[in-house]
C-alpha cells in the first residue's frame, strides 16, 4: 500500500552541536556575509536600482536577480533561526526596489527592462523564467521566515502574469524555459499560498517540455542539453546540462507527489537510478563534462576534467529529498544514500574551510603542473582544466548562494514520516519538535557523525509506532539498542535499507544505533574505465584523498596495501579525522631508472596522510589524487 | 678523438627479404599509387596547372606542392631501385609544369601566384619556404635517382632567388620560415651540387631563428610554437609544433656536422635527450597535444588524446639518423634505439596493413564509445579525440607521402662508418654494396627481425677493421659468434651500447648476433603519471596492445600477471607474432556489483591476444589499450 511520505521541515529542527552545527554557524556568521560583500562589489545589488546605462560598470547580467534571490533565500533560512536585523534589512531594501520597478502587469526582470525590453519572453535561452523561479522561492522562504508578505505578493503577481502569457494567452515566443527552475518554485508557491493554479502552471511547464520547444536553447547544443529530447515521462536517462536537469527532475518528483502521478514517479525513479548507478562520481558529483556543463554517457567519469558543478550536487540532493516524499509502501535508502554521498563529498568540497571561497567545479584529481601543459599557445587556446583553488566570486556566481541556502536549510534532509512511522534519513546532532499526524513529536539525535558511527535518539510522539533508521550504504556491520534491549541483526526488520524498530507510542523511546565505521577501500565497477585498477579510501560517508601538501608529488604512483592499517587521527582542520598509513611508491624516477624500463618491484615506503576529499585545496594549490593504487 | 661518421646511402642497399622488404614492395606497388590517386582526386596535381579560378573546386592550398614533392621524392627512391615509367612520367609532367610556371626570378609557389600574388614572402605563417624545401628535397632525390637534371636546376634557381631576397637583399617581410624544412633541404642541395652557398643559406636560417622573428607564426601561439623562444644554440628542450621542431633539429644536426660546430652539436644532443628521456611515448610518438600539434611539458604523455603526428615520428627518426652522423669518438646507441622504437611502433602504426590508409594522429588508447561523450552538444563543440580508423587522404595530408618516402629510403638508417669501423644500427635482411674509405665493401644481413632475434652477417671490406653492432636497448641477454668463435659477453667490448668486434680486413667475415627476445613487461617512470600502476607488453622492439576485436571490451580492467607466460604465435596478418596469455578481469560489472563497492579480488580468467601496437585499427573500429594492469 502506498503511504504518503511527509517531509519534516527544517524549521522544526535545531542542529545543536557537532559537524553541521559548526558549519551552519559559519554559514550564518561568515559565508552569507562574504557572498553579500562580493555580490555588492560586483553590482548585483545595485542592479535592482534599474539605473544602469551604457558605459557604466557592472552591466546587469541576465541572471543576476537569481543570485540575489538565492542569497535572500539563505537569509530567510538564517533569520528564521536567529534574528539578524542587518541581513533582514538588506533583503527588505531590495524587496522595496522590486516593488518600485515591477511593472503594472506583474512582470519583473532587470535585464529585460533595463537592457533589452523589446526581447521580453522572446529568447528561450535567457533565463527569465529561471530568475522568476528563484525570486519566487526566495519570496516564499522570506514570508515563512519573517511573516512579511510584501515579497510574496509581488511574486504572486509576477506568477499570475507568467500564467497568463505562457499558459493562457500563449503570447510568448517559447513555451518552456531554457533553464528549468520555475517549475519547482511554482510548487513551493502553491504550497505557501494554497493557490492550485500555481501547481497547474508548474505541471504545464513540465508537461510541455520535450513536446513543443524543439527550438533549442543555444545554437551549439542539441535537444538533450535542456532535456527537450523527449516528453518528460518518456525520459530514462539524465541528460544535458546537469543543473537544468536536476531542477526539472525535482519538479517532476514534486508533481508526481502532488498529483499522485505514478507514470511521472516511475520516470523520476528510472532517471534517479541512471544517475546513481551510472553517471555519478564516488563523490556524488554529477555532470562530468564542461562541454555544456553536462551529463555525457554512462560510466564516463574522468577525474582530472570532472566538471561536477556545485549547483548540480545541490540539485541531486534536492531531487533525492523529493524522491523520499513520493508516496510509497517503504521508502528506499538509495535516495538518502546518494544524498549522503553528495553531502559529505562533492557538495562539501564546494566551500572552503573558512567559509569564504567556493568551487564551481569539483575535480577529483589535480596536477598543477598540467596547467602549463600547452606551453606553446596563448592562454585562451590551452586545453581546459578546472581551477585548482576556490574563488570568492565568479562571473557566473550561481553556486555560492546556492551553497548558503542549502546549508541553512540542511535539516530538511533529516526526516520524513508517514501516518505512524518516522524515517531517519541522515545522522546529525539536533533537536526536532514537530507534529506527526496531528500529534506533537519530539526527536533528539546525539552523534559525532560523520567522525563516529554512534547515534543516540530519544523519540516521543503519540502518532509514532515505528522508527525506520537508514543503515547507510557504506555500513556492513551495526548494532541497535532499542529501549535498553540490544537487538541482534536477525531481530531487526530491514526493508530497502531501513531498519524498522517498534516505538512505545507516547513514551520517550531511547534508541542507539552503532554503525561500525572502518576505513574501507572502494573500487569502481569495471565500466568506469577511468578508475580501473584503482581504489578509493572511504570511512563512513567521507571519501578521502591524498594531497601534495601532505604527501609530496607524483601521487598517482602511491600504492596502499589492501590490508593496510589506517590510524584514524582526529583533526580540527577538517572536523573529521584524517587517516594515516604506510604506502609505497616506486624507488627510481626517470633520471636514474629511465623513462621506460622492465618492471621491477623496487619500491620504498612512504608515510601517507589521507584527508577528507571535501577539504582539498584549503592549504594552497596542491596535487590531489582520490583514486590510488592498491597493492 | 672525434671521428667522422659517414652515412651509407640507402641506394647502396637492397632489402631482399623479410619484414621490411614486404613493406617496401607494398609501398612501391600499392601505397605510392594510392596516395597519387587521392592527390589527383583532391586537385593536388591539377594545381600545378596554375589555372584555378574563384568558383572552381579544389582551391589550391598553401602547402599542396609539398604534398606532391614528398610524393615525387618517394617516386625517386622507388624508381632508383626499380624502373617504373608510369610513376616517372607523372613526376616529369609536373616538373614540366613547374618549368612553365616558375617565374623568371626563380620564384615558384602555386598559392602565392594563383591566389595571393601580392602576399609573396609577406606571411611567415604560410609555408612558402616549407614548400620550397620539399621541392628541393624532391629535386635532389629525383636527380640522384634518374640522372635527369631539369627539376634540380629549376630548384637551384629558386634557391638562388631565396638566398637573394632573404639573406642578401633582406627584402622579405620575415627572416626565418614559420615552418622549418628548407634548412635541411638546402643542406641536401649543397651535398648534391657542391654549392656551399646553399649550406650558408641553411646556416643563415638556423642561426637567425629565435633572434629576429619575434613576430609569431599565428595569432594564437607564442614563440615556442615555431621554436622562436631562444637562439637555437640556447635551446635545451623540444618545444612547440613537433614536426617543425624535428625538421629544425635535423638541420641543426646537419650544420653541426658540416661546420664542425660543437656548440650546435651539444644543443642537438641536449634536445634529443629531452625528447628521449622526458617527452616521448613508449611508441616513440612525440608531440602529445593537438593544441598546436605540439610538445607540452616533461612527462605529460596522455594516451587517449595522444596526438603523436606521423610526420613527427618520421622527423624524430630523421633527427636520430643525423645525430649518428655528427663526428664523435664512439656513437651512442641512444639515437638508433630511439629510431627503432619509433620505427616499429609510432611510425609503423601510421599506415594500414593494406598500405592504403593512414593515421595522422597515433593515439595509445581508444574507447570508441567516448566519441559519443558530449551527447548534448553539436558535433563541432564536442570534446576532441583522435580518429579511430585510418583514412586514405586528409585535408592536411602531409603524412601519407612522408610515410611513402620514408619507407622507400628506409635503408638509410642501417649503417654508418668511420675510417675503419662499420656501425650497424638496425637489423633488416639485405645486401649492401658500398665504398668505405675508398675501398669496396660488401655487407649481407640475414634475419627474421623483428620476429626473431638472430642476425647473421657477412662483411667484407679492405677498410674495415671493426664492426660495431648495436645491442638494442630492450635486450638484456645476447650471444655473438664472430668468425666461428663464440664470444662470451665478458669478451665483447661494449661502448655506448655498441658491441665492437674485430674484422679480418679484406676477408669475408661471418658474424652472428643472437639477441634473446623474451616478452617483457615494461613500466613507465613514475613521472609519467598517466601510466602509474600500468605496464606495457613488449617483445624485441615491438610494443603490443590489446584490441577489442580479440579481447572484448572494458580493456583498461585487464590484468596480466607479472610472471605471465606468453605464447608467441606467428601471424601473417601483422608480419610479427601475436602474443597469447591468460589474464584476469573483474567478475562483477556495475549491474550486479554496484557502481562503487568494497574492493574484492573477485576476478575471472580471460584468454588474451596481444597484437603489435602498429597493427591496431586494421580490423574495424575497436577499443584499444596499450598500458595494462599488472597482477
Amino acid at each position: 500500500m502506498q503511504k504518503n511520505q511527509k517531509a519534516i521541515h527544517f524549521q522544526d529542527t535545531v542542529l545543536e552541536s557537532g559537524f553541521w552545527q559548526a558549519r551552519q554557524k559559519m554559514n550564518a556568521e561568515t559565508t552569507v556575509y562574504a557572498v553579500w560583500e562580493r555580490f555588492k562589489d560586483t553590482g548585483r545589488f545595485d542592479a535592482f536600482r534599474f539605473d544602469w546605462k551604457e558605459g557604466m560598470p557592472n552591466k546587469p547580467h541576465i541572471f543576476w536577480e537569481s543570485d540575489f534571490a538565492k542569497w535572500a533565500e539563505s537569509v530567510a533560512y538564517i533569520v528564521a533561526k536567529k534574528k539578524d536585523a542587518v541581513l533582514e534589512k538588506a533583503v527588505d531594501d531590495i524587496v522595496d526596489l522590486i516593488e518600485v520597478h515591477q511593472e503594472e502587469s506583474g512582470y519583473f526582470n532587470i535585464y529585460f527592462t533595463v537592457i533589452e525590453p523589446e526581447q521580453r519572453f522572446q529568447k528561450r535561452t535567457e533565463h527569465e523564467l529561471y530568475d522568476a523561479g528563484h525570486l519566487i522561492e526566495a519570496a516564499v522562504a522570506y514570508h515563512e521566515a519573517t511573516g512579511k508578505d510584501k515579497f510574496l505578493k509581488l511574486m504572486m503577481k509576477y506568477a499570475d502574469y507568467i500564467e497568463n502569457v505562457f499558459m493562457l494567452e500563449k503570447s510568448t515566443n517559447f513555451t518552456t524555459p531554457g533553464h528549468e527552475e520555475i517549475e519547482l518554485a511554482l510548487v513551493k508557491l502553491y504550497q505557501a499560498t494554497g493557490e492550485k493554479r500555481y501547481l497547474s502552471l508548474a505541471k504545464f511547464f513540465v508537461d510541455e517540455r520535450g513536446k513543443v520547444d524543439k527550438r533549442i536553447s543555444y545554437d551549439w547544443v542539441n535537444e538533450r542539453y535542456a532535456q527537450d529530447h523527449a516528453p518528460v515521462r518518456q525520459q530514462t536517462t539524465a541528460e544535458g546540462h546537469s543543473v537544468r536537469a536536476m531542477y526539472l527532475y525535482c519538479a517532476m518528483a514534486d508533481l508526481a507527489r502532488e498529483y499522485g502521478d505514478s507514470e511521472l514517479a516511475a520516470a523520476c525513479a528510472t532517471i534517479f537510478e541512471n544517475v546513481a548507478g551510472r553517471r555519478m562520481y564516488i563523490t556524488g558529483g554529477i555532470g562530468s563534462s564542461h562541454v555544456g556543463e553536462a551529463f555525457t554517457i554512462d560510466y564516463d567519469l574522468p577525474n582530472l576534467t570532472a566538471y561536477t558543478e556545485s549547483c548540480a550536487a545541490i540539485g541531486l540532493m534536492l531531487f533525492a529529498g523529493r524522491m523520499l516524499q513520493i508516496p510509497s509502501e517503504t521508502p528506499k535508502a538509495l535516495f538518502a544514500d546518494v544524498a549522503e554521498r553528495v553531502l559529505y563529498n562533492g557538495f562539501l568540497s564546494s566551500i572552503s574551510l573558512n567559509g569564504k571561497a567556493f568551487f564551481y567545479e569539483n575535480p577529483l584529481e589535480i596536477h598543477p603542473e598540467l596547467l602549463k601543459r600547452d606551453a606553446s599557445v596563448l592562454d585562451a587556446f590551452k586545453g581546459r582544466l578546472p581551477v585548482t583553488e576556490r574563488k570568492e566570486v565568479f562571473d557566473c556566481s550561481c553556486c555560492p548562494p546556492n551553497i548558503t541556502r542549502f546549508i541553512a536549510s540542511l535539516a530538511d534532509m533529516l526526516y520524513t514520516c508517514n501516518e505512524d512511522t518516522l524515517f531517519v534519513h541522515h545522522y546529525m546532532a539536533g533537536k526536532t519538535k514537530t507534529v506527526v499526524n496531528g500529534s506533537p513529536c519530539d526527536i533528539v539525535q546525539k552523534t559525532a557523525y560523520p567522525s563516529e558511527g554512534a547515534v543516540s535518539f530519544t523519540i516521543k510522539g503519540e502518532a509514532l509506532a515505528t522508527v525506520a533508521l537508514r543503515i547507510p550504504y557504506w555500513c556492513t556491520s551495526y548494532n541497535i539498542v532499542c529501549n535498553g534491549k540490544t537487538l541482534e541483526p536477525a531481530q531487526v526488520k530491514i526493508v530497502n535499507g531501513y531498519a524498522y524498530l517498534p516505538l512505545d507510542r507516547g513514551q520517550e523511546n531511547s534508541l542507539t544505533l552503532l554503525l561500525d565505521m572502518p576505513v574501507q577501500l572502494i573500487e569502481a565497477a569495471p565500466e568506469v574505465q577511468e578508475n580501473a585498477g584503482r581504489v578509493a579510501v572511504q570511512r563512513g560517508p567521507v571519501v578521502y584523498c591524498l594531497e601534495g601538501v601532505d604527501n609530496g608529488s607524483l601521487l598517482r604512483n602511491v600504492r596502499v596495501r589492501k590490508e593496510a592499517v589506517f590510524e584514524v587521527v582526529s583533526d580540527e582542520t577538517f572536523g573529521v579525522p584524517v587517516l594515516k598509513t604506510t604506502g609505497t611508491v616506486p624507488k627510481e624516477g626517470a633520471e636514474n631508472g629511465g623513462l621506460y624500463r622492465p618492471v621491477t618491484d623496487s619500491t620504498k615506503n612512504v608515510q601517507l596522510t589521507f584527508i577528507p576529499y571535501f577539504g582539498f585545496a584549503n592549504r594552497g594549490e596542491s596535487e590531489m589524487v582520490l583514486w590510488v593504487l592498491p597493492e
